[in-house]
């Protein structure tokens, strides 16, 4: 039997500020950075041990990795960064107010954008300071593999990848695997997991800074998953999530 | 031309405490991760990039390295872990006050235990708490890779298969390097570019968090090689370790 733990970024200063935030490598606030810390302890009094991290180029998902492993005692093992993990391209929303979009745009069009499968939002302007074109973290990549936007339909076709070249045969090898990434790429791996469907995946809300086990057959099909930690955190947790795109 | 940065870690809770400390694992008192961040900003302000970073499995030298990135907003590079960066194993003097010691041994022996190259103070006892071989840091060496004891010599000779194998190759490849290290193991990378020889390089004193340049020719030859930080600082730094052996 094979485990994986898999867990979102603890608060971002732009969960905070409630802004689109996608691929902008906005930081942890200090609530963010206690999530991560009290995931480490977490992982660490229920016994779990690490040989290999895999996290995006973002520091928010690898800060909180930094940290869970500092509280681990593990600072040393091998992390992977895998810009395929990143967040979900959010497109010309990036950076905007999910409230005042909603205000401007109505609920229900911001609730599309955020939750359709296959709906992306307005592609950045290839030009516009937001694009991702000159920033070294995608320097080795083909220009067409850089998105100006997804859908979570496009987020899920690059996450895949990522898990059948890289973690499934490190899973299979017997090593012991955290992956420290964002709410869709997660959302990604959750759906190919447990089998679930392109309409309800996108009601699916993954909470910040809390670590979701999985435990997995010699297929990698999960057995049983599991949150860590406290029942009406993670409740309280997913919530919060799922509010952040309306009005008011 | 090539370049690479060596650095060794900022001010340890037992370089503070004045303690024998080798591989054993104590963390950056707040002083040796104000020496990160300022060492961080250096390299920042001078221009500096990296796009691949080695380390030891020592948190000492993660963490000085996990700040200088921060610093240099490149937390995303990848970062190997390597044990052949640690600090020279120093046997049974390790946990030891070196003052102490000291006054115990007398300054002459304490000082051939840390200057001659090639006496090596006493073994720990394979039994003793303090012995690596329990240590998952250490897991997949064969047991006589793991040391009990080290003089210089033994620490160049596991450092220099990890330039040969892994450090200069990827210098060759044009990848722009950082080396977040020890006092011994940056001796040892020190003596084999410069040339120095055995009676010399135990005297050299190489001061903590300051990065330490080199300008390499096509054969990895040293056109120069220089402290990037304040000249007053850097012999400040020099000789703080220079005096860390003596009883008073």
């Amino acid at each position: 039997m094979y485990k994986i733990v898999l867990m979102r970024h603890g608060e971002s200063t732009w969960n905070l500020e409630n802004r689109f935030t996608g691929w902008t490598d906005v930081d942890l606030t200090e609530k963010g950075a206690a999530e991560a810390r009290h995931a480490g302890k977490l992982l660490k009094d229920a016994g779990f041990n690490f040989d290999l991290a895999y996290t995006s180029v973002l520091k928010r998902a690898i800060r909180t990795l930094w940290i869970t492993l500092d509280e681990m005692d593990l600072m040393w093992i091998p992390v992977k960064h895998d810009w395929r993990l990143n967040e979900r391209h959010y497109g010309a929303l990036q950076g905007l107010n999910k409230a005042e979009t909603a205000a401007q745009y109505g609920d229900e069009q911001v609730l599309v954008w955020r939750r359709s499968y296959d709906t992306p939002p307005n592609p950045l302007d290839a030009n516009d300071s937001r694009a991702s074109y000159n920033d070294p973290r995608y320097a080795k990549l083909d220009r067409a593999q850089i998105p100006l936007t997804e859908c979570l339909k496009d987020t899920v076709a690059r996450v895949m990848p990522a898990w059948d070249e890289e973690i499934a045969p490190a899973i299979r090898a017997g090593r012991q695997i955290i992956v420290s990434a964002h709410g869709n790429s997660l959302r990604a791996l959750i759906k190919m997991l447990d089998g679930i469907s392109d309409k309800d995946i996108v009601g699916l809300n993954v909470p910040n800074g809390q670590p979701l086990v999985y435990e997995l057959d010699a297929n990698l099909k999960p057995i049983k998953s599991y949150y860590l930690g406290d029942a009406d955190a993670i409740a309280a947790a997913m919530n919060a999530v799922a509010s952040q795109g309306k009005s008011k």
